[in-house]
């Protein structure tokens, strides 16, 4: 008994740490894909909205100006936060990520969810350990909580949330340090958030017979191989616009300003719409949506480039939201364009894609993996992984987060302690 | 294109390396288990072959002496070798274990065969490294694909095969090092198999619709406490039996005469003889088996605790085979139980017990929770980590596996380099 004793106190104290802030977190999540839900619907009902989005741009640009420069580091913040405490994640990031988010919604800009939900859960948790006094190590898991309670509740998924959190912080390594913590909380952000009435999208991949065995293996791997490059070519054109525009455009203030008037004029040619905003649900049933892409006939040959290149746009030039739904819409449309160029299974494929171009942009194969299980379900497992893995190993030495520490290269070197970051330079 | 190369050039030279090591250990484990059913049916045609067990104790007491002391350390060798590369696996660890699990299996010993796959996959890895003469980094991550291939062919289980591979070295932490070798190893090796013509059990668990949610959540969690405690039971029991019997037993070869001939007395009481061998069939359609816990009425309340100390007597007095499962069928029976005390659905709680009994006593809870996902499919993923998670916290600070290493106790303190075998004196 003397042996489980110190267990019992550990979860007993982590249950009691983590429960009110998976609430809190859970609950604004619940409030921000409630209000995402809304200004979506609005945006479609006014489709003209679009053209504000150059001004919506600036005030996003001054509300952050206002609200604290580092707040505007996002989920880069809170990795850093998590490997090396500084001076915090401030608590206005959980309103101001949220506000712009919603402005860039409802303005049609490309672009996700989970960055918000990552950066409300990050700033609860920061809250909730300096209200407490909690130490470094506590802080640094709590943190790790709030990202596990973010991405569980803002996708229903709790175990990948889980896996997630603990997968993304280094390239190369899962470690189980906050294994409990982690999934308490995405459990219980999960479940405050559907107890608020949020339900998540489902998507289905019908179960295939005699499907030829290496056929779908050999073309598995070749689809990973893509998706890994598109995840790379998405990071790259993300940070290289990023990049660019902070030498192009005079003053700081008009590189969003910019990137709206970029959306604008690639939304004006034909069909282009359907890539703005968060590309899950559209009115129009002929449009091409992030469901659609798992049905005959959902997807255009090229989908998957425009929302890349609409997505990395809208993020490259300051507009909030995160990266990952986008990131979901690239993997299924080009699953699905790889699928009808192949003759495999288009709701596998989009499956695949779904979630290994995700898997390649943040680094993360086996939370991937299993949220193929988790969206899917199991049968099609080993395909997942195979995407997945092979997409990480092409991604190559980048991603969406810079600030992701690198314990190991694609072509397998060790390369203690240093970011992503530090090698793009 | 020039940042990819490095990335060919490493997966086409681990894809040579791995290609035919996992071949012939898959081939090798196919031909174990076809020679597994083969003695396991002779078995049943004559029960009286039980008898001879102390003898057939003796003999493997006997080959071992002979064949080297070194290959009796079995898998704790192999994890040994990983961490810290030493005087290697001598290759003929694969033929001593095969012959000698065919020994205790036929002579009705309770036994595993994931210990003998992955001893096959391990002394293959070493002989293949050292006759290419690889590097010790090198030799690391084969031997860990050895384990992959011997655990995702034995079971036909590739993604758990990959992923237990990196998550069993070292309590608390997975490394993506080897993670595509070990991946593409256990993949290779489980086709193989099956090509052999080799086909592995199916395990079912059906919908239910309509499950009292809460409930259902709050009975995972106590199963998995009682999973978590079962595991410890089980290691503890093992290590207990080895050490007593070393005390008591005047000398060493009468040890497993001695396990031999209590398992004997025990198969003697009524209906014992169902925990006998591997359990996973039986051609009586009234025996608790494996299979039959998925089903209503298909455990007795005290199956799991009858199976549990047959293996630990068996194995604990130096029969082979392997622990898992052994452990599976204490899991799933112990599942069945705790299912119908709660009223829950006996194919789910006996599919939570296969995996998380197994979690506890490997400390593996994310390559569990995979197995899950892999085996009965991905509607119950939540139930699986809950079950696999919560009995890795409650399965002590111990093993079956002693050369673990612990970066991390159950209660949350880092403990870098200190091995399960350490934390025990």
């Amino acid at each position: 008994m003397k042996n489980w004793l110190p267990v019992f106190r550990y979860l007993l104290r982590w249950t009691l740490l983590v429960l009110p802030l998976s609430v809190a977190a859970g609950s604004a999540v619940a409030l921000f894909l409630w209000s995402l839900d809304a200004v979506t619907d609005v945006r479609f009902a006014h489709p003209w909205l679009l053209y504000l989005l150059p001004l919506a741009g600036a005030g996003i640009f001054f509300l952050y100006r206002w609200g604290g420069k580092q707040a505007d580091a996002g989920n880069n913040l809170i990795i850093d936060e998590i490997h090396e405490p500084g001076a915090g994640v401030p608590l206005r990031m959980a309103p101001l990520v949220l506000g712009t988010t919603l402005i860039t919604h409802l303005f049609g800009g490309s672009a996700g969810r989970e960055g918000t939900a990552v950066q409300i859960g990050g700033s609860f948790a920061e809250g909730f350990a300096r209200w407490l006094r909690l130490d470094k190590e506590d802080r640094s898991v709590l943190l790790m909580v709030g990202i596990a309670a973010g991405f569980g509740a803002v996708f229903g998924t709790p175990v990948t949330g889980a896996v997630f959190a603990l997968e993304v912080l280094t390239i190369g390594r899962i470690r189980h340090k906050a294994l409990m913590p982690c999934f308490m909380g995405a459990v219980f952000a999960d479940f405050t958030c559907s107890a608020w009435g949020i339900h998540h999208t489902h998507y289905h991949i019908a179960s295939h017979q005699n499907l030829p065995f290496y056929t779908l293996l050999a073309t598995s791997i070749g689809a990973g191989v893509c998706f890994g490059i598109a995840s790379r070519l998405f990071s790259e054109l993300s940070h290289g616009i990023k990049r660019i525009a902070a030498k192009v455009v005079p003053r700081p203030e008009w590189v969003p300003v910019a990137g709206g008037l970029v959306v604008i004029g690639m939304a004006a040619l034909p069909g282009m719409t359907d890539y703005l905003g968060l590309g899950v649900h559209n009115p129009d049933p002929a449009a091409v949506t992030l469901v659609s892409a798992f049905h005959e006939g959902g997807a255009h040959t090229w989908s998957w480039l425009w929302k890349l290149l609409f997505t990395a746009v809208t993020l490259g030039t300051g507009f909030k939201g995160g990266e990952v739904t986008p990131l979901f819409f690239i993997g299924a449309t080009l699953g699905h364009t790889l699928a009808v160029l192949t003759g495999m299974p288009v709701d596998l494929f989009a499956g695949l894609g779904f979630i290994a171009v995700f898997a390649g942009a943040t680094n993360t194969p086996i939370a991937c993996t299993l949220m193929g299980a988790e969206l899917f379900g199991g049968e099609y497992l080993l395909y997942y992984a195979v995407a997945c893995f092979t997409a990480y190993c092409f991604s190559g030495n980048t991603g969406i987060y810079l600030s992701q520490r690198v314990s190991l290269s694609k072509s397998g070197e060790m390369l203690p302690g240093k970011t992503l970051r530090d090698l793009r330079k």
